[in-house]
Parts: C-alpha cells; sequence; structure tokens
C-alpha cells in the first residue's frame, strides 16, 4: 500500500497496536490525523500515551473526542462495578471487558472525520490471532464495515470510498512488536494494560497478551 | 412486527420522522428508550422537540448524547461559515447539508446501547422518497448496517441480532404525516427546520418536504 503524502486518519488509543500502525503509516511518509476517545474507560491513562505517542511521531493533527459510553456500561471497561477478569483468554467466549459497540463507533466517527478532511484512508490496530475475542476485531467484521463506508458517504457513492487499513489484522502479537521496534515506536512509552493503575497489572488479557509476546520476541532476538 | 413488550430503542431526533417511529412504537406496547445527539448542530432546539415527544409518549429513558462533529465540519449543519441551501433539492445532488458519517455514528451508537440494555430492536425514521439525498438514509446503507450489526457484536455473534426497524423507509412524506397523526404524534411540537431560529425558515429543503407534504395532506384530508 503506497501511503506516501496521503491523509490518513489513525485511531490511536496509545496502545501498542495503534501505536505501531502510527509508526507504520510514518515510515511510509503519510500525512497522519490521530483520533483517540475519552470514552469513560477506566483505563483513561491510555490517553496520556496517545499523546505522547502523537508527539513523538509529529502528527498533523491529533484530536480526542468525549463520548461517554459509560451512560449505559456494559463492559468492565466502562463500568467500576464490574471487576477486570484476571483467568486469561477463554476459547470462543467473549470476555467482559468487550465494550458494547465499540469499535463500530469509533470507526464510524473516524469515517466522518475522514471526509471532512478528505483522507483516503483509516488506520486501525485491530489484530484478530493474539487477540480477547472481540466480535469487532475480526476479518469478516472489518471487511462488512468497508462495504458499509462504500455506501454510507459522497466518497463511497462516488466510487472513490476511503479504505480501512489494517496492516496488523493476520500479525500475531510478536510479529506486531517486531514491527514496532522496526517503526521507531517508543515501546515502553505506549498503555496496554486495562487498569487504570500507575503500572502495568500484568494479569488483565491486555497484559498477559502483550507480556508473553515481548519475552518470545526477546527470546528469538537474544537467540540471534 | 410485533413490538409488543419488546425493548426498542428509537433515534429520537424530535423531527417530524422519529417522533412518528416513537408514536408507532408506542402504540404498539414496545418499551421505548430514547436517544438524542447534541452534535454541535446548527438546529441545536430540535432537542427541546426530541424532550417534549419523549415525555408525552411517557418512554421509560431518554438520554441525549453528547460528541461533538463541529470538531471538523464538512456540512453546513455543523459550520456557521456554510450556508443552508435554500433552493430546493436537486436531482441526483447530495446537499451541504449532508453532515459525514452522522447516521453511522447514530446507528452505531444505538447500537451500543441496545446491547448493553438488551433491546430487540432500533427504531429508526429513515426514509428515501421525499428527503433530501443523504446516501446514509437509503435502503441499500440500512440493509448493509443490519448485515455490519448480525457482525459487529456478542447478541449477532449468537445469531440473536439486534435488528434495524425501519417503518417510514418507503413512505412519502404525506404518508408519514398521516401516520403521526394515527399515532397521537404531537405534530406540532415536532421540529423539522435546519435553521435554528425561533420559527421554522420555510425555505431549507426539510421545511419544504414538509410544508408541502402537509397541505397535500390537508388538501385531501379536507376532500373527503
Amino acid at each position: 500500500m503506497n501511503l506516501k503524502n496521503k491523509s490518513i486518519v489513525v485511531l490511536l488509543s496509545g496502545g501498542l497496536d495503534s501505536s505501531t500502525v502510527t509508526g507504520i503509516a510514518k515510515k511510509s511518509e503519510a500525512k497522519i490525523f490521530g483520533l483517540s476517545f475519552d470514552y469513560g474507560q477506566r483505563h483513561k491513562k491510555e490517553l496520556n500515551s496517545a499523546s505522547i505517542i502523537a508527539k513523538h511521531f509529529d502528527i498533523e493533527e491529533f484530536k480526542i473526542i468525549k463520548l461517554d459510553l459509560s451512560l449505559w456500561g456494559g463492559s468492565s471497561l466502562t463500568d467500576s462495578q464490574k471487576n477486570i477478569p484476571i483467568e486469561g483468554v477463554q476459547a470462543n467466549k467473549i470476555p467482559n471487558t468487550y465494550v458494547p459497540g465499540r469499535n463500530t463507533i469509533f470507526i464510524s466517527v473516524a469515517l466522518s472525520y475522514a471526509e471532512a478532511i478528505d483522507a483516503d484512508f483509516i488506520g486501525l490496530g485491530v489484530n484478530a490471532l493474539d487477540y480477547s475475542g472481540y466480535p469487532d476485531c475480526r476479518p469478516d467484521y472489518i471487511k462488512k464495515f468497508q462495504e458499509l463506508a462504500d455506501l454510507a458517504n459522497k466518497r463511497g457513492r462516488e466510487n472513490n470510498p476511503i479504505k480501512l487499513w489494517t496492516p496488523l489484522l493476520d500479525l500475531n502479537k510478536e510479529e506486531i512488536i517486531k514491527l514496532a521496534f522496526d517503526n521507531h515506536v517508543p515501546f515502553d512509552k505506549t498503555w496496554s494494560c486495562y487498569s487504570g493503575n500507575s503500572k502495568p497489572c500484568g494479569k488483565c488479557d491486555s497484559c498477559r497478551i502483550r507480556n508473553a509476546a515481548y519475552e518470545k520476541w526477546l527470546n528469538n532476538k537474544n537467540k540471534k
């Protein structure tokens, strides 16, 4: 995908994945417009990381949108009465950290922003190998959202649709960590933990997946 | 469609169409959860109408969500530098009152709310006959959004998807006005005008379409 001088809206949460997408876009010399959400998440501190990554890559514009999904909760990330699971990812089970409709909302808002500034791409850090099993991170969902985008706006109706760009979709977490370092992502500045504590908890799915992959990546690197 | 005792999230803007959907749902004895957006629209006063309609039909819950789309504008409804067109609807042309991504965002948020409260339906006042030509009000778009909803969340993945309900989709505005009166909608309390003035301007597309249909409905009624 040639992104040189193309405008791209990146959904930048401040986590490893979206920071890596930002790094890849930067290396490709795209014009990057970062978009974060203050949605009532427990781990609001990820927004600090998003700001740091935005500055680090000197992107064109960085916006934080307020949209309070804790108004109806339905997830342990937006409802403090629910506990973050620490028993590890269960096969074929959607954990309670799943936030109803979150990615659908975020991509929709990105689509609005992209259309208004005439951007050609929306960059997403979704991946469906080492992940928490969320329905809105899977390849069939992303494909369907592209079909929707093709109908949802002027650009789509004029056969010049805004394209969803998901460079991490089929990668495992170790490969993503490698890409992060290859693309100058300040790894230690990204924030993946679901808890809002000062240090990553090490127990939530997000920490477990990240830490296990980091160990693996480090071992493989040291072997060489 | 049997809505009796079913929970339904209705996107209630305070306009004629969404108020009519609310009225139909009420007559069907559904449990109605109204959702409005304070999105930086010029005609923010429509939210007063939405509140009045919500009270009139004594719905279960009514929420107004803040989400500032004027951050990037791209529409005469969210950018005060742009003028509302008064030359009438042009065939095959999308007018500048089109707000990038608006319906995609609104339906996405409704999907999140519906999933969190375990509602079975999302009620939408979209119609594609006497309308402004927006891409995100057309039947193919609605059909595609349903396909997305079927993949986007737990309910969809468990083959029990939340259904988009669009009872006005194929009706003309005169038929909608008839339905409004049949379902006890307080017509004069609804607000359709794109301008934010104290009285409807009578010149914008929304006023023109509504007024022409009302005249027609009144004439036909008086003939009988």
